[in-house]
């Protein structure tokens, strides 16, 4: 195994391991991979495996079909979204996949995340979108790489990049997030869950409450990350 | 003492700690027992412990009539509630009542849990209904059998298997769940209380949303528990 | 000073301990205290100081009209207001006041916490009342000794008996608890939280809920609390 | 270093790590800062630096400017709303921003937290107000020193005095709240953000609460910060 790929392996066990840290997962409601664009591997957490006996040597490696490489176990069951996302979608390294509350409620109720706040600015540059509902032959076809698709189309669609909205919201399932690393995707996995809580609460203040001003929108995504960002330390 | 007989008080005291460790019972609210069906026997937390100071040798072994066999302690009063699940549902191995805060608050507004996502689908096959008020004799009468007797009339009535939505609310009490295990079951009443936030907050955000489809419904549950089942490790 | 003055302070020192450490409050917002008929003392938590950094000897020892009889302190500024529960009620041993959040939500709402299911029966038998405002001289007066006096009028008004209904919300500001210890008050005072959270998650599932069927009510209380209680272990 | 100064920047850096031990921040979103005014100096935490791997060494002092006189990383990008705090309010020795929960939701719907309840008229001397929306200027001119200047034009337009109201909303953004030094300024920061908890639950139990009595309101918060104070100890 090369090194690259062991860092690789050892980023992504560290990164699952955060999901239950963060509150973001009950059991094994939650999976996080990262892929190698230059080897053509995908590393993901196996499937149906508990968070507190998983070790760093049970991550299954993939190439970009889903065929395992190495690891003794099966992969997540989602593996087939995450390729279709990472096939779709060139700039994102990494992608997470959770049941985390609030998030998943929105999910339910079919409902964009929307820009309510500075809060969410900081990481997402406008909706957070709610897919349209899967149909009857792409549910009972290829599920997960159909579902994978279905965020693709969702995003192609409404002209959003992925690189400045980086995640969505599965209808009646919950959210997948991406980031640049394992490690950012499950921040911006947490990031998510907080501003849809701050959402759910803010609708229940004010059902009819508006979208933040598209200008402070602006100003909080483009200062952490515009060309002239100025937010955080110098790199 | 047979030894399969010390396994099972063993894995019953351990399910019974996890209550609390899950968060979902506050002081004695909450019980735990498994049957052994070829002994004939129920292993059950002992009425009123402190799930800190009770200790394996508190757990009570009695008869499938309620006899106690060996323990010092007066068995939890809602045996015979169990007791009526054990005798009605053949499937049923362990059985767990709680008053974990959701789920109740749905039990108080006498309201079922209808599927809205995944979350619910991965695990319960369909609305998780909420039984009928109770007649005055059967609260003045043998309650905690009735009690037993009422969540079987409603899953008779609705023909609704308990194999396949292991729970149940009862109407301005709480959650019954079962499972194959005592710690399967407490698993259970772990999701079946996520699945009511979820269902709340849901509902917060949009009061007339629509169960998910069935199709979806379908594919989730039988992934999981159907003949062709794909998730997870191979048994 | 006697033993039996010095296993008093003890307990009421940790029965304050238990407030943070049940979450029912930030800071200084609560305090206990416990009666000793025979002896006429109070002990009661010191005014405005941090539970982190609390000692045993902090505790302020009073006579039944508020004097201090040992302690370098001055005691909880809520000490007149439990002397005039004390007062009022001869059956109550020790009394708890906190501001905790769901609780103090429905004193801030002014309304009674109805019963809704057995988890408030079993402790409360009945409505928990919420008091009327208090008129501009009570407040500009004997402020804290006039708050207990409007708990006593509404108790007296409404014919409940503190002995069955062991708690009260005070309208905008929050809930007394009382119980035969420090220990079990501060437990009556958890417990109450918790039904004020699942009373308000009902009637936000269902805001015209009705309350719980008398019968089932008489049940719960009764089978732990009447002559012929049968829930717990033989006493 | 002068002494005052290292006394100065250790309370600081203490009062920063505060903020994740009582909830009010997920990673970066938080910062404290205090100010020495016979020094001239300014404290505060370095902009986008993680609270588990902060150094006591990591803190920057400033001018009155904002210039920077020690430290060897960028302040906190909010430094210039502090800044414009510490001129308009002299009573003001030390700020805080946080984007806690309860508090974000109110600031996302544009609405003042009421006085509903003691709790609040403990520390707050009536509503604590959000402010206006910033012009499209005061957005993408300097909008950080902007945002303090709004929050100053709200309490001198409501003739609201810093020293009896010690925080505010920022419509769409966030809480800012003082105190006399670091510490102090956290503790209301987390005062503020139970009693947006509070608010949020009393108006979903009824969402035409009225505010509380103003005589009410005297009583709490002049029995603690009036002339006759009499809660707490003697000072």
């Amino acid at each position: 195994m090369s090194s690259s790929n062991s860092e690789l392996i050892k980023r992504v066990y560290r990164a699952n391991l955060l999901l239950p840290a963060y509150g973001l997962v009950t059991f094994t409601w939650g999976n996080v991979s990262e892929i190698d664009r230059n080897l053509g591997i995908v590393v993901i957490k196996p499937s149906g495996i508990s968070y507190t006996s998983m070790k760093e040597e049970d991550m299954v490696v993939t190439d970009l079909k889903g065929n395992i490489l190495s690891g003794r176990l099966r992969p997540s069951s989602d593996l087939p979204t995450h390729l279709a996302l990472y096939e779709a979608f060139a700039s994102v390294k990494a992608i997470v996949h959770t049941h985390s509350t609030f998030a998943t409620a929105f999910a339910q109720a079919r409902m964009d995340l929307r820009a309510l706040g500075t809060t969410h600015a900081d990481t997402f540059y406008g909706s957070i979108p709610c897919t349209r509902l899967m149909h009857v032959e792409e549910i009972q076809g290829d599920y997960e790489r159909n579902t994978g698709l279905v965020i693709v189309e969702e995003f192609v669609n409404r002209k959003i990049k992925a690189e400045e909205v980086p995640g969505v919201l599965v209808a009646n399932h919950g959210p997948f997030v991406w980031g640049n690393s394992a490690i950012e995707a499950v921040e911006h996995a947490k990031i998510l869950e907080e501003v849809a809580k701050m959402n759910y609460l803010t609708c229940n203040i004010d059902s009819s409450v508006a979208a933040m001003q598209q200008e402070l929108l602006d100003k909080h995504f483009l200062r952490k990350h515009g060309a002239n960002a100025y937010y955080g330390q110098k790199k």
